[in-house]
Order: C-alpha cells, then sequence, then structure tokens
C-alpha cells in the first residue's frame, strides 16, 4: 500500500469523490449490454490532477457497486491505505489498468470484459476486420488484436500500450483473453467496450453468411475523422 | 438555421407537440427490440400540415430524451431556430432524413439503426430473400439493397429513395452501412425497423441449416395484398 | 357474428371470464420468452362446457391487453356479437384457431408465434429431430412440420389438425410460417411454445457444431411416458 | 419419507433455514441469466452439520419460488415428512443431486439446467475445449461430458460423480442432456453453471470463426491456481 500520511488537497478529494461516483454508475452500462457476467469485468477512471486511479473491487457482485466500495490506487496500482475500499482487494486487473495509465498519458478510462463475441474473436487470435461504417466511425478501421498474456507480472499491460499506441482503435483484443479498452475518459472507454461488442458480433454474424465487401480505406478515414469531429453535442463524454 | 420570424399557427404547434411526443416515445422500441445501443439510431417524424419534421437529438443518451429535446427541422433539414432543443446539433443522420421527406411526400415517419442482424446482411450486400410468410406479409418480397454511400451529401437520401420509389419495401440495407426504415407515420415506420431486424435474423438462423424453400411468387402477392389491407384495427398506426 | 340472444348461463359467464383472465394474462409469457414481437403472436383458449374460445384482438400491442379486449368467438370462429371486445377483429389467424377446436376436441388451447428459432426450420421444412432429452420429455421425439398453407380458407387449421392427430407432438412448425402447438388447456399451449423454441434453438446451436448423438427410439420412449405421468406437482397445467 | 419423529437440534433448525432462503434465492440467478425456461432447472444445497439438502419442487414456477416451498430432504433423497414443502413433490432430479451429495462429501451445493449454448456441446457429445482465459481460471482445462443416462435409477448422479471426481471441473455435461455443476456451496455451483454457459456460448461462437489457438497447458495451470488461491475477497463465496 502507498504511504497514507501522504496529504490529500480538498481539489483533489473532490476528483476522487466524482470518480468514485462514476465509475461505480458506469459499471451499470457493462450489465445492461450483456458484457459481463457475475462479478467479472471491470472500469477504471484516471482522477484528474492526481497520479491516481479508481477501480472495482475484485470479485463483488454488480448489485453492491457504490462510490464508497471502489477502490483508489497509485499508478503503481497499489492501494491507498486509509481511503474508503481499501480493505477489500481491488480488481485483479490493477496491475494491467495501471500500467496503462502509467504509460499512456491520454487516457483517462480503461475497461475489461469478457464479452462473448470479441472473446470469440480473441480465441483465433483474428482481428476484426472494418467492414461496417459504424466501425470506421468509432475505431477507424479494424480492431487488432494483442499477444498472448497471463496474470502476474507487467505482460498484459505492455501488450495493451504497445499495441493501442500510434493506433486508431480504442479497443484490443488480447489473445485467448478478452478486450480490453481506453478512452477520454471512463465513460468513454466504457462506450468502447460497448462499440467493440457490438463490431464483434455483428461481424461474426456478416461472415457466417458468405463474403464481406471491403470498406475502401479512404472513405473509412472520411468516416473516421468526421465522427471524431463532428459527431455529438459539445458536451459529448469524448471531448 | 432556417428563419424564427416565420410564424407558426396554432395548428401546426399543436401538430408539432404531437410529433414531438410520439417521437420522443417511439426511440423506447427501438431499445426495447434490442435494435440500438449507448446512443446510436434515430427516429424522425413528419408535422402533418407543415414543411417540417421532428429528429432525435446527436449523441444524447436514450434515458434522456424527451419532447421538449427533439429537434424540429425544416425539410432542408435546417434547425428551426429558436424552437425547443434548437440549442443542440440534431441526428448526424438529419440530411437522409430530410432527403426522404422531400423526395416521397406519402413518408411520414423515418428510422435508422444499426442493428445487428440487418448490418450483417448489409456488409455482404445481399438482399434479404422472402421466404416466411411474416415477410411477404409486411415487406412483400425480399428487403433490398441500397448503395454503398456515406455521410458528407444527399448519396445516402438519395440511395434510399431511389431503392424505396415503387418498391413493396418499407425497409432498404445501406450497403456496409444499416438499414433504414420508412413508413406512413413514424410508428409505422419503427414498426418496419423491427420487423426488418426480425427478418434478418430469422432468415439468417434459417439458412445456417441448409437450403431454404422459396415462397411461390403469387403466395407472396396474395400475403402482401390481405395484410395491408385486412389486418389489424382500423385504428391501426398504417391507417 | 353469432345471434346474440341465445342465453349465456351464470356457469358458462364465469368460464367465459376465467378464460378471457387467463388468455391475456399468458400472452406476457410470449413476451417474456422472446417468442413474439410488435402485435404478432396469439394465445386462445376453449371455454370449458361451451362450444366458444376466447382469442387475442388482431393488431393490438401486447402492453394493451386485459381480459376485457380478448374476443369471445364460436367454434366457426365468428364473434359473439355484443360480448366485450366485440367492436375490435378477432386475431388474424382466428379461423385456424377454431379449425383445431372443432376437430380436436381434447385440446383447450392453441398458441401461434414466429419465434425466429422455430421460422427458421420451417423456413427449410425440416423436422427438429429429438437429440436431447428435454425434447423427449415434452414432445415425445421430433417436432414435425406441417403443409405450406396461407391465410384465407381451412387449409392452415386443416395442417395442423392432419399433422398433430396421433403424433404425441404438441407442436407443428407450418412450413414458411412458423410454429403452432396445442395443449390441454390455454397455459399448456403457451409451455409448448415457449419449449418449442427451445428446442428450435438448441438443437439449432448442436448442429451448427457438427454430427449429432441420437437418442435410441427406447429412451425417448421412457422419457416421454414418465414426463407424462410423474413430472410436476398434482395441480400442474397439463393436468 | 425419512421418519418425522427424529429430532432437529435448533442449530440444524438455523442451518436448514439459512439453506432454505439460500437455494430460493438462488434460482434468480438461473432466471438472470436465461439458463432455465418455464419451470426447468434446479439449485439444491447441503445443510452444513447434517445429513440433509435442500431443493426445488418439481414443476413451480420460478416467480412462486420462497424459502418455505423449499423441499428438504435426507441424503437417500427422501423428502423429510412434515417439513415446510414436504407436501409438494421434489425436482425430478433429486435423486441425481442426492447421489452426489453421498459420494462427494466435499461438495455443497448441485445445480442442472438445461442451459441451450452447454446442451448443444452435450448433443454432440464433445467436451468444450480450454481455449479462453476464464475457463481456465474457473475449470482449469476442459468442461467434461458426462455418460448417456436417464432418469430411474442411479445412473446420472453415478456419471456426475464418476465424471466430476478427480476433476478440476466443477461442470459436466451429461450427453444429450445438460450440464450439472457443483460447488463448495450452493453459491459456488451457481457460479459454476453461469461460468459454464457463458463458456459454452464462446466457444461455440470461436468456433464457427474458424480455427482455435490453443492455451499452452502450463499457462491454464498458471492460471487456475492462481484464481483458486487469489483471486476476490476473503468473504468470497468459495471459501
Amino acid at each position: 500500500m502507498s504511504d497514507p500520511n501522504e496529504a490529500i488537497s480538498p481539489e483533489v478529494q473532490q476528483a476522487i469523490d466524482a470518480v468514485r461516483a462514476e465509475v461505480a454508475a458506469l459499471h451499470a452500462e457493462l450489465v445492461r449490454y450483456g458484457l459481463v457476467i457475475w462479478t467479472g469485468g471491470n472500469v477504471s477512471g484516471r482522477v484528474p490532477g492526481a497520479d491516481l486511479f479508481v477501480i472495482k473491487p475484485s470479485g463483488v457482485s454488480y448489485d453492491d457497486l457504490a462510490p464508497e466500495n471502489m477502490i483508489l490506487c497509485d499508478l503503481d496500482g497499489n492501494v491507498i491505505a486509509g481511503s474508503p475500499g481499501s480493505d477489500r482487494s481491488p480488481s485483479s486487473d490493477t496491475a494491467a489498468h495501471a500500467y496503462v495509465y502509467r504509460n499512456m498519458p491520454e487516457v483517462g478510462g480503461v475497461v475489461h470484459t469478457h464479452s462473448p463475441y470479441a472473446v470469440a474473436w480473441a480465441a483465433r487470435g483474428e482481428e476484426i476486420p472494418c467492414v461496417i461504417t459504424g466501425m470506421a466511425d468509432e475505431f477507424g478501421g479494424p480492431i487488432p488484436i494483442g499477444p498472448f498474456a497471463i496474470i502476474g507480472d507487467d505482460s498484459i499491460g505492455r501488450g495493451i500500450v504497445e499495441t493501442l499506441t500510434g493506433h486508431r482503435s480504442r479497443a484490443v483484443l488480447m489473445q485467448n483473453h478478452g478486450p480490453f479498452t481506453i478512452g477520454v475518459t471512463a465513460k468513454d472507454a466504457v462506450k468502447a467496450a460497448v462499440m467493440c461488442e457490438d463490431a464483434a458480433r455483428t461481424v461474426h454474424f456478416a461472415r457466417q453468411g458468405g463474403e464481406l465487401i471491403p470498406i475502401p480505406q479512404d472513405k473509412i478515414d472520411a468516416l473516421y475523422n468526421r465522427y471524431q469531429n463532428v459527431y455529438g453535442q459539445s458536451t459529448d463524454a469524448r471531448r
């Protein structure tokens, strides 16, 4: 655990409280869209203005999640001693989330699920081709595969960062494992998780029926650029 | 934006209010039937007796839709300045809806979704064959494919109108994109969207298992004619 | 319509009221199990002690169904004039239900849906093979295909009766159309509709993965006989 | 029925009451995750400190389950006369549950469902290969197939015990029938049922798309060992 004696400013405390509330609430979206079962899956959010992030506790039911049992960690994934929820263990994927926050400063949220269609592509180690305009909008091309890596060291985090750095996609399918998504905010990462499963499912259905029609690269570029700059309201989650 | 100084009669205002309420409420059907995720998809409805239509705002959550944040547009897709909701952007598909209203005066409602089975057929550019009596009833034959077109000009609207004009089907699958449906009313267009996804799904399942039995054309004609004229109550949405 | 002047005894009236309530409520099970969309599908129930049955009105939303808008018909499918709901049209499948009641006196309920996996088998004209013990329990063998027939005469009703008479299955898949199920009571017919779609779905999944293992006929017989005689409480819907 | 005159100590009575409440409530999880339809499926839980277990009544709707209609049985599957619910028949799978409790003293809960993807593998007699890390975590390898056996003697119970004894998996797919799962507690067995269907579904999707990448055995071992010892809170259902 981190040193509990380090003082936290009122501004940071307010930011922590806001992220706790947001991260706790966002887990309901994973349930709503069928991305998780039992206690699987997790959302985290970076605390703006501090080297901290908030993440789901390990093995706790979705019905029981609340702002006060979310767990506050430093960027090495250590629980902040004495903070609310610190009597519980954080998600077993905490090290991977922490690695992403340490190495991708532009990332404000990370999500991990075992959503079934995305995992199916991951079990074949096959990227999802960009054959629907909704994928072009959201991911700007295919959703890539990351390396096979298991819990225990930095290898999952490293695989996520190496795959997504410089890539348009905010989702990576870790081989034989499942999707990790990133976003400017935790909400944006949750949106990417929802859209990733939708793309995985729709392209799965499409390919079952025969040959897919590719979308020309210049059209993918045009769709992606428009969507990133024009879509939505100015209060949109992504900006 | 359109000229805000043009006077709106009490009759038209009443019609606008009714369409706002109807269009806002109909979005719940898209959620209920699993046709949309996150903020995707949109319903619009023509205002009877005026060159106006009402459409969903862009990028707003389905939980937050209400009559007063629906957006009022003229038939060129311009937001009516000063009207409720006019501080927000309308759906990014507004130009396509407007094109349909300008060119198909019999159309009172338009719906667009990325419902997964319909998009799967669209990604292959393959029309849905009419092998079930429910499709014959509702669409009178196959559900056709429209051209590949992307946002930015009139090409989506033109593709919808060119494909559906003179066609029995109220649904078109725009290639690599997804379904657009039209109807006499907004509710009728929503029904077409629900039935289109159901047909896309059922025929997908059917074909996975082997050869489909075609329905003779004269039987399709008989089913379609009966359904358009006899089915339902006289207060049915379609009449 | 039938002669409204025929007197209805208090006993029959009580039976009618009970069947109205039961049939209205049972429609919720079709929604719960995803067997119907929009206003499609219908349940009917025979009135014990009278040549009457109660059926859903045509084209009315599932949210709006109530005992008083169920429609009372004689066994020729004519609406009983002056009875509650008689200002509306009965389900467009009323003639098929009536034919079943006229020709199968042991039948107390009939259900029709377009549930997607069952329709998929129907579109191929392929019976569902009995490869799971749950099907052996419930249907005692395969679920058969009925002839292609369209609305307009007795051909749907005749197809149901000819296929199911002397057959263990309470479900028939009318070719290119969908399942009709029968039961001792309306609830039993609804159960058959739920179990039919479950069997259609599960065997569809099973066959997608490769060769199915058949169940020996004597084991199917043993399972069917046990289930019909032992399963459930003595207050079970089927007895 | 067992001898009703055998005295039950207050401690055992308290344990019985707790298991009744737990088992009744856990059935809702089967519904929530779509593992059961109509009255199918059942959960049982061993009473700690007594040769007793609590199981669902036969053929009763999930909406009507409550602690007081759960049925108390001895380890031969006989209903304890005079106990609450003893006027009803226990689940028709009671003999199989009893066999497991008699022969696997470490088992505290048993679950049986006809969840569709698991039954699909069972209809082919094909074990689910361990190609996703979530399966390695939870089951430590493939989910095995048990023998074909039908109700009427000990053969289902024997098949479960022979397949799962000494196996890492807490789930067995009985051929042509469906999954049975065991656990340290009833909740743990329910978790295994949920995870079994998820694995069955995800690997089904994965294989539809092409070749699966195997996970090396030493990685499966590492994942399984970590998950059994580290995952979750100390109040986790499994410990």
